[in-house]
């Protein structure tokens, strides 16, 4: 049983592009929990340590790529042996486990910890139950952001319920949360991260998701998007449509008879205009779902976002822009470990 | 003062793939016009020619690249003299111009057309006049689409209003009609032709339109699209996901740390798959923009869809599937000729 009464971030020591560790001061009692969630492009595992001597302990965040799921292993693995080093050696550890790969890959996992029970978990559950924890337990969790404010920290809400969950990860699951248990996938789409990735590393040289990113900031998308000004010189006023508006993503790229070399585009500029496409993509489906159920607030999940500033600027305006500041985009610091927190619930101990 | 009454689909003389003309036999009164609909990839061209002795006269459907405006001119120049010879010599011809280019190459035009009138009609209204021509004017112009029944022709409803036209050229517009001339445009997506273009003459060797989606025929997505099966094992049927849905489109493709050689997958699965991401995603932006506004039929029209079954079947399905039946996708044989057919409304006579 773990006692999260007062659960606070640690005070940043780490690098600020990694997710900061949770304490839990009132937490006493000895325990060895990992929860692992296995998504179709990333493994995100939370675990707990503490040291002897001093009180409470801490939850770890950490992720590998679901390709290198061996060596995940062998990770999780010393940090279960670590783990008990720290706590009773006759204290069983529990792995829960989450996400698509906890029934593709279970037996995989049992015998990677042999001997070690492994509770599998579904992974819409442990979604809710992960946010519900860090909307309601967790202070300056969660945010709103614009590039001309930043984050504004957000109280949590008297009236919590119903809100939407819209969870991207390799792809997007949009889900309408109308209780503690009670929630429903109301709809999705297939554009998501691994749509991102997978076209950005066809067509960049970038290696890692943080590169892309990277490369985004400094891209300039009307080098390959046709914009209403493109198209009609100016503004289409009738239609309310500005000239600076994006009319075609990818929209100036082809040339009939031309074969385009790639390098006639820049990295930068390809990144740009996909980062804006796929978040422009997933921010409107998410509003006129959002608009459909009547749901007012809108949290943004999963391990796409990485607290990227453009990105979350870009799923902020299209969800102001559609629904004409009626509904908010929210964004959480553990945005990517929703499931995996979920998975270690049944040892939370909730404050009455 | 052209006469539409008994027009009609001219029996079919050349290549499949061109759009049929349009014959019109209670035409009497000799007529130069040429409609010309200037897009951000393609510009349209209609226009009307009639032999000496013969009865009535055609409606020709002709399209070039905007990017090869000058050429295409041309062309419109060459017509216009033609038809004149056939004509009395002394008729002044009529240009009418749409689309965005209509107002970024109006001078362009009046160079082109010395001493010739241009009359620039607005964009969306010429697609309304169009669309509403050819549904309620030609018949077996209008179709249903599935890869099991094939083109299934539909009557003129009894009561055609509202409706919602799904406009698919570079970019995508999504349009609310109530009545002949009433009409709102209520959303749109940059995730159009132009995106589907761009992206594959950037990954594939395709040089044209036709080319690409001749090669998507033959491509198998699975091999960059990540299924749920792939990320589940199986159905996740709790929530009712087919194993076989695309949970990412090009989730298969990023790896972490190699370098994706583009050649290590087949541009026709690479064609399959944005051919799938983008008409997906139009199909569901349509849905869920017909359910927000009560509209139960959507006609799809623009130079995106071009008669390709993959193409209609995909967006045929996606209605269906997101409306569970309840709404109906509908198609054109002139799907890209809307705003061209509608410029030249002004010569329409419609029988009372």
């Amino acid at each position: 049983m773990m006692n999260i009464i007062g659960a606070r971030l640690s005070p940043e020591t780490r690098a600020s592009n990694e997710t900061r560790d949770i304490y839990l001061p009132n937490q006493t009692e000895q325990v060895s929990q990992i929860a692992i969630d296995i998504g179709g492009s990333l493994t995100k595992v939370v675990y707990y340590t503490s040291t002897p001597g001093i009180q409470g302990g801490k939850l770890h965040f950490t992720r590998f790529e679901t390709d290198c799921l061996d060596n995940g292993i062998e990770l999780v693995v010393r940090l279960l042996q670590e783990s008990q080093k720290s706590t009773r050696p006759n204290l069983t550890p529990h792995v829960v486990a989450t996400g698509g790969g906890a029934h593709m890959y279970y037996e995989k996992l049992k015998r990677a910890f042999p001997g070690i029970p492994i509770r599998k978990e579904d992974e819409m559950e442990c979604l809710i139950i992960g946010l519900n924890f860090f909307i309601q337990q967790i202070p300056r969790e969660v945010f709103s952001y614009s590039e001309a404010t930043g984050m504004c920290f957000e109280e949590t809400p008297k009236d919590l319920y119903p809100y939407m969950l819209v969870n991207i990860g390799s792809g997007v699951s949009i889900l309408k949360v109308t209780g503690p248990g009670d929630y429903v996938r109301i709809s999705g789409t297939s554009l998501g991260g691994g749509t991102l990735w997978g076209l950005l590393s066809l067509l960049t040289d970038a290696k890692s998701f943080d590169e892309m990113l990277e490369m985004s900031q400094h891209g300039d998308n009307r080098n390959v998007d046709l914009l209403v000004g493109d198209i009609y010189g100016s503004d289409y006023s009738k239609l309310g449509l500005k000239s600076s508006k994006i009319a075609s993503s990818f929209g100036k790229v082809f040339r009939k008879g031309e074969k385009i070399e790639q390098k006639s585009f820049k990295s930068e500029d390809i990144s740009r205009s996909l980062l804006y496409m796929i978040s422009n993509n997933i921010g409107q489906i998410a509003y006129l779902n959002a608009q459909q159920h009547g749901l007012k607030r809108i949290y943004f999940g999963g391990g796409f976002i990485r607290g990227h500033p453009v990105t979350m600027n870009t799923l902020s305006y299209a969800i102001n822009f559609w629904s004409q500041g009626n509904i908010r985009a929210l964004f959480l610091r553990h945005e990517g470990y929703l499931g995996a927190a979920g998975a270690v619930r049944m040892t939370f101990h909730y404050p009455q």
